[in-house]
């Protein structure tokens, strides 16, 4: 099992793998790129190779096809790498100065696809609804257990995004404590009484400037102080905390704003790699009042240096103002405008 | 000029050049790695080439050479493509709910060789030495600048840590303010009146398990919450919070360590991209008593993923009790042990 480990010199926690090492050749990557020769041709996330996975916790399947065989569409198992179970109750272990606790948490592997190749941005509207209504429902799931303190939702896309397999998938990542990283959102909360995504889309509408498309329910923009060259943000209107509590006419327009962003995005930046994340309020604690979830793009197009992973100030060569400029003029030409 | 912007999520900062954008074919990657068509055999930091930088702010040199040509030893120039500049004040920006300031702050490049292809690894004990009292002398220098606040010494090196240019360098980054991100050793200092790093010290003393190596003045270890595979620091025993009040003989050994260190790492690693930072004190600030310099080395064999940029919980899997005694038995197997 692993342990969860207190960074005490910048507050936050670190999963350990204490039971096994990697060893140089396990990383499949050398100073400049990817090492090809460590790359193998058998994918476990390929229909009829569902015996190489975890049992499976949720599929969407068309027909009436048996559990971890072949016929779905969309299957959710466990990650079985990182070694959380959510199983007993969390055990805070002090040792001297330091603190650490069991890996007590779940990680959810979702296979958005039988088929290899087929990526996220290649997927229908219809689709990435799909995919957006099994990630509801598995952070429903992991929110009904009380053991669980907060939900991350996150999808890798490509070597340089941090995905170790290619075939299409994302992740949940359910863990019993919250980070620190967001820390901010409650901050302002705690001083304006307010919340600050309900304030940054007031405030971006006046701006106008960093707007790249409205509808009735979404507002995707490039963020203020966006970490990375061309980050974009889909945000709800409407004050939710949970990303669980999506309703069903939203599902429909996220995954149709999602889905015309993402050609544009691809198009242009020559197919990076990308993560989405989903940022959702903290689930099994009192007053989550000052959290709105959304949905942050991030393409990967360039290597956090040794500034960023100690500072954690992010160096971005794309102003966000044009970043938006020129998303919202590609969006404007091309056939969804 | 370009602008530092607080990201109100994470209440940090982020700092964005908001008068160019890079193009997509600026960026020499691709989802899955390096672009090599993007690549230029010119390098501006090669000796020779010093027209190509900007004039240089201090440099070591063997002979009576004239600044800016020919005949140097190390070189610091300033990190023209920030665009951080140590003039006026600093300005606080309001708008609406968003702060921003200006980029008051010096970044420089030290090219500690005029040799292209000689890494940091391969210099010897003296040239290493060399280029410590290069960025002490610099941080000492910035430091007396009471408009800055926080001094980061870092070096990229490989594709894979953040490099842009192959040619060895370390970097010095000079800010206005105090990033959050190393918040934990004054929480730590606040709540208990102790040095954290001076406590860490002492627990790993008793601990044994997560140390490599020490000596008269440092004691190389693997961190209990390492972030990174085979990430290791290497601490001072002498509390100072200062990089910049190391002493000689320190000096000295420091690059004894860290040269033979660097061997072991390098050979037992397959030659990977690394980082090396330097965590000192903010300066200018009244109180750093819980403040003590250390150094840390990052292998970098593993590409962040959304889950580390989003919630800073690293997934490291590889302990550092067997990384410490992979580097312990490879350095007293080496020809320094």
């Amino acid at each position: 099992m692993p342990e969860l480990r207190q960074d005490l010199v910048r507050g936050n926690w670190v999963l350990i793998a204490t039971d096994t090492a990697l060893k140089p050749r396990d990383f499949p990557i050398n100073k400049n790129g990817v090492k090809v020769d460590a790359r193998s041709d058998f994918c476990p996330f390929c229909e009829g190779n569902e015996a190489h996975t975890t049992s499976e916790l949720a599929s969407l399947r068309e027909n009436d096809s048996l559990p971890d065989t072949p016929g779905w569409l969309i299957r959710t198992i466990t990650n079985k790498y990182s070694g959380f179970r959510l199983e007993g109750e969390l055990e805070m272990v002090e040792d001297g100065i330091y603190q650490s606790c069991n890996g007590l948490g779940q990680h959810e592997v979702i296979i958005e696809t039988p088929e290899h190749g087929v990526e996220f941005h290649h997927f229908s509207v219809p689709k990435i609804r799909s995919v957006f209504q099994m990630l509801k429902d598995r952070y429903n799931v992991l929110a009904g257990d009380e053991r669980v303190k907060y939900i991350q939702i996150y999808k890798n896309r490509g070597f340089l995004a941090g995905a170790s397999l290619e075939h299409s998938h994302s992740q949940i990542l359910a863990l019993p404590m919250v980070p620190n990283s967001q820390r901010g959102i409650m901050d302002y909360y705690g001083k304006k009484h307010q919340c600050l995504l309900c304030d940054i889309l007031e405030g971006e509408k006046k701006a106008g400037q960093r707007i790249i498309k409205e509808d009735e329910d979404f507002v995707l923009l490039c963020p203020y102080a966006s970490r990375f060259p061309y980050e974009t943000w889909i945000i709800p209107r409407r004050h939710i905390p949970h990303f669980g509590e999506i309703n069903d006419k939203e599902l429909e327009n996220l995954a149709q704003v999602l889905y015309e962003f993402l050609q544009v995005m691809v198009a242009y930046l020559n197919d990076p790699a990308y993560n989405i994340i989903i940022i959702s309020a903290p689930v099994n604690i009192p007053d989550v009042a000052g959290y709105h979830w959304y949905l942050e793009i991030i393409p990967r197009l360039i290597i956090n240096s040794g500034v960023e992973i100690t500072t954690g100030i992010y160096m971005n060569p794309v102003a966000p103002e044009i970043a938006a400029q020129i998303f919202r003029q590609n969006l404007e030409k091309s056939c969804f405008g």
